[in-house]
């Protein structure tokens, strides 16, 4: 039983467990709340909304000490969430963070995501969700400028809330001097250059994902890519209802051929 | 070299090659486009739009003959769209169609849906796309009313085209005769009772992925899950862009607490 009055923050990621990333963001919010880290028992990049039906999930306590309870879980970044809050917190979170990712998740990369695939679940429970993501995806990555964001984000959520149904995207440059919080759009565009072929053992062809990101031009100055390469860390607000309401109208129009 | 002018179409889904609905979406599509079939070789339901990038990836042609070309792939169904346009087809694609899915892709399952993660990829490719899913999850299901809505919608879209941006979500009840289709929005709710305990060998519990959908309620009378269950056939325009416009003058308040 929870005694005290302190929020209850669901961290979680989609690097595992053994990331630094995680274990930054856990120590940059230690001060703020009851912590329960629940994450992948090791990575889970890409993984997106991912979720587990054709195999059961399970998950183990790795330790417990005052204000900070680890748990490691064999799911995907959203089966950590749907496990963590259906099965095993003793009451909804008061916020949900999920990072610090080893990588940017900026643009459209709020798809492929696993670690924004956790935050856009925690809002689907409606609970306050975030993600932080740093554009520096080595192991020993520097998060202290993100470690701090995320605390000062994390404090101004729960003080205000978020509205039913739209969940925050953090991406913090990887530069010594971020200059300042950019509240900006999902940038436009697609990755470019997707494929490394190579072999296998048997000389057949294999393909291995890479890529760069190639914005869409033009581009408006509001978006996350841009302000990021300027050295400024970018908000985005984002909806779960991807429903595009002005282009109802025009499928309206459509309808008489469809019937 | 495509020597005719039939419109290039690009088939793919989550339930893997080996799927009824699959087979039954390329039947219904073959008098209307030259069709590539490029699938996954194994089911991945739940894959949403997730990407393989700790292992490569690798296909193979599975069959050839005049108008429809059938690949397997070991990838996920957006690994699958993305190896398709950028190493094997030899122009884009006019259309994309990713189902028939056996199982509904309404409300929030846009989010977990490998099906509508294709669509989205699809779509980012700037390649009109529309997913097309029928509210029985059984193997045999009766595929004749989605199918035939399949090509009607197929039709219109490579007429009229879709907006850079914005994609199709198509779902079918599972009934005798379809009412007609409704423009409709995404519906609002979440999955409840999501986990069934059980254990494991050893005695060790494991949970097994289930539940049900919630509708949150009040709900406005327009949204997918309702017209389905009035036996309509849904069809919800949606964006990559997940961007909250309007939460954005909210965050610009709270600005200056960030900085």
């Amino acid at each position: 039983m929870r005694t005290n009055k302190k929020p209850l923050i669901l961290i979680t990621n989609d690097d595992g467990l053994q990331a630094k990333g995680i274990n930054e963001l856990a120590k940059s919010l230690r001060e703020i709340g009851d912590l329960v880290v629940f994450a992948p028992d090791g990575p889970r990049s890409g993984m997106s909304s991912a979720i587990t039906s054709a195999v059961p999930i399970s998950y183990a306590l790795v330790k417990k000490e005052e204000g900070l309870t680890v748990y490691r879980c064999t799911g995907t970044p959203v089966d950590c969430v749907k496990l963590a809050i259906n099965e095993v917190l003793e009451q909804k979170p008061d916020l949900l963070v999920s990072g610090i990712n080893h990588g940017g998740n900026q643009a459209i990369s709020v798809h492929y995501s696993g670690t924004m695939g956790a935050v856009i679940e925690g809002c689907i429970f409606d609970v306050p969700s975030l993600g932080v993501s740093l554009l520096n995806h080595t192991e020993d990555a520097d998060f202290r400028n993100s470690g701090r964001l995320a605390n000062l984000l994390a404090r101004k959520v729960l003080k205000e809330g978020l509205v039913h149904g739209t969940y925050l995207n953090l991406n913090v440059p990887n530069v010594e001097e971020v200059k300042g919080v950019a509240i900006c759009r999902q940038s436009d565009g697609r990755w470019v250059n997707e494929f490394h072929r190579s072999s296998d053992a048997k000389g057949n062809p294999v393909f291995w994902l890479t890529g760069e990101f190639q914005p869409k031009e033009p581009v408006a100055p509001d978006n996350d890519t841009l302000l990021l390469a300027e050295g400024y860390a970018s908000l985005v607000p984002c909806k779960v209802d991807v429903t595009d309401y002005v282009f109802m109208d025009t499928l309206k129009v459509w309808k008489q051929s469809l019937d």
